[in-house]
């Protein structure tokens, strides 16, 4: 039987049987007096107060605690573009880890069409049912503008998590590294494979937080200015500028020759020489799945901190450690934004809670760990009301 | 303090505190097992063979029991054109009906448009994520538009609730008072108060059911084809084609001279004079809510069978009836359509249940009679397969 025909006794078919997920009242339905407080005639009252004042729609419904996972199903996980349809198992995947982690109501949206602007204006006729948006699993490089466009558009939170919850997650594994190799960000040259929506917006997050020397490298290798083939990408355009002239033309190989840091969010691969020409002190992040760019315990025999995306190893780097918290603060204090500045507090919130416990083999804080979600929420929360985008300011 | 200001102790505004619904997961996620069984890798697996087997998403995705409950707040109970925001609590009290009452997952969406192809371009693009559209509270007769292009488009059930659940719940209790009367519906001359997306559905459904002699009256007076006013409405054109002859030009009280049955969703007045001059063995279903046409005390001193929408006297004509059964059947066997005659067989199902114990204080079941909505999800899947629209027809 191949892989991809399911099974009804195999775990995986056997849990995912019926969805993940359901809808549960929180109020009593059980006689008229519950439907009549709940329902017709007393819903009228909410209804009129929120009309009178929509303000009052954020503490009488579920909205504020509700955010959409939407998706066209153009990239999902490393399988490609499937369609709407087949991305709903992992949008159902994401609502319920909202839930388990942030205690944040998400509804997955997957959405049968892939045209940028038809996403755009459905995501924002959509918005008074939610109190954010979670953008999943959308392509490079429309994944840029069609968050641009809804950022513009919506007052509400908008957030990509292939690119921020990825980059933020990133950042707190590498503040921890850097502290553990008593090195300053600023003083560190790294190499991120990978152009898509991680690959970009770790680039963007490492620079906010003070990194200069980054080369970002594709298919082609090292972009830079003088590549000709970067036409129609603005954001690889932005790329090329942005690193210059650190990023000279060159392989993936290169450009690790010498390098502190290597990042990988591009499900190519890296072969162990290049791994071992890398600086002493080396940090190697290979987060592909399943299949890492290097396997950890190659890196590990060159490099002094390995991490991945993998459960099976040290130091899983996973956006789990991220999203839930960012949309737990941002509803709590009705944020019109996800800022720059709420991320960079969210990965340091992340970083400091390994602490003194701090090893090579523990740069990044478990999945499970319950202090999490806590701390990026309150992270968030305090970024929010110093930059005045709290609409919630108590 | 005025009505529509919140005040938190009170019964109402206290129980709407924090919307009235959430999301729970359904399968575990306390460690890395279970995060690889629900999350990556084991999803991948499932987006697979979805991807090759579209069909696999109804067993192995929590769309095929979702239903979207969709408004553009145009018509919100009686309170007319609130708003998206404003609709909400109205939307989440019919999602937490759907569960209780169906085991449906329904999900409130309320659109920031009011435009009929945008609204319909929205609902279409969000089709992926559910198994079937209840639209909900939108203006007539935009409702009519919006509802068919839907059908057209979408391969979903697609159920306009303020038209069909009140029509079937009417026609319901309408079967019980003709039985109750020794009369067969044929013979019956009715008189349908309100031109809205009720007062159509009910003439529909009615003409279904063999009614001949309908008369609808709005606010100018009976619909009939010499009215000069019904230009750009191409609902009320139909009425008036339809109900022709036998409707004459005319007042209210001159349609219901004579008349067997008189069926108020129009939150107008009738007098009870009018009322006085009905036949014999007269039926009144008032059923503005929260004032009847005429109050039933009153209706009683003229009429054999009063019944409303409230909860508070005998006979609660309330589609909450319906649609938690209808859709529970039609997803159950994942009908492409709510057809004309799954409404038929779902309105005999519930007049059905009063049996042996119908009096004129019993024409319809209680909202809380917990076979009701089992018998009409028997009805819906069985007309169903007979028509062949059961896209899951064992």
């Amino acid at each position: 039987m191949p892989l991809d025909t399911p099974d009804p006794t195999d775990p995986v078919f056997a849990l995912h049987r019926g969805g993940k997920m359901q809808i549960a009242a929180t109020v009593p339905l059980n006689d008229s007096d519950d439907l009549a407080l709940s329902y017709t005639p007393g819903v009228a009252r909410v209804c009129e107060a929120i009309a009178a004042d929509p303000e009052v729609a954020h503490e009488y419904t579920w909205v504020s605690n509700t955010v959409a996972v939407v998706t066209d199903g153009t990239a999902v996980l490393g399988l490609g573009d499937i369609g709407a349809a087949a991305s709903m198992p992992v949008m159902e995947g994401k609502a319920v880890l909202f839930k388990q982690f942030g205690g944040v109501d998400a509804i997955p949206i997957a959405l049968d069409t892939q045209d940028v602007d038809e996403i755009v204006d459905t995501v924002a006729r959509l918005a008074p049912s939610f109190g954010g948006i979670n953008l999943e699993d959308i392509s490079s490089p429309r994944c840029f503008e069609i968050e641009r466009k809804l950022i513009e558009r919506l007052d509400i939170p908008v957030f990509h998590d292939d690119q921020h919850g990825t980059a933020v997650v990133t950042l707190a594994a590498l503040i921890n590294a850097a502290r553990l190799t008593d090195r300053d960000l600023s003083e560190l040259k790294v190499v991120i494979s990978g152009a898509g929506a991680a690959g970009v917006a770790i680039a963007k997050i490492l620079r906010a937080a003070g990194v200069t020397r980054i080369a970002v490298v594709d298919r082609s290798g090292v972009i830079h200015p003088g590549r000709t083939d970067l036409g129609n990408n603005p954001v690889k355009q932005w790329v090329a500028t942005d690193t210059a002239p650190w990023a000279r033309p060159g392989t993936i190989d290169d450009a690790l020759d010498g390098s502190d840091v290597f990042i990988g969010v591009s499900g190519g691969t890296v072969p162990e020489a290049a791994v071992a020409r890398m600086a002493s002190d080396a940090i190697v992040f290979a987060m592909a799945n399943p299949n890492p760019e290097v396997h950890p315990d190659v890196a590990a025999r060159h490099a002094r901190v390995v991490a991945t995306g993998r459960s099976d190893f040290p130091n899983q780097i996973n956006n789990v450690l991220v999203f839930p918290g960012i949309f737990r603060g941002a509803l709590e204090v009705r944020a019109t934004v996800i800022s720059e500045g709420m991320k960079l507090a969210a990965a340091h919130a992340i970083a400091d809670l390994v602490g003194e416990d701090l090893t090579e083999s523990y740069v990044i804080p478990s999945p499970f760990d319950a202090r999490v979600a806590t701390a990026v929420s309150r992270a968030v929360t305090d970024t929010a009301r110093r930059e005045g985008v709290a609409r919630r300011p108590y």
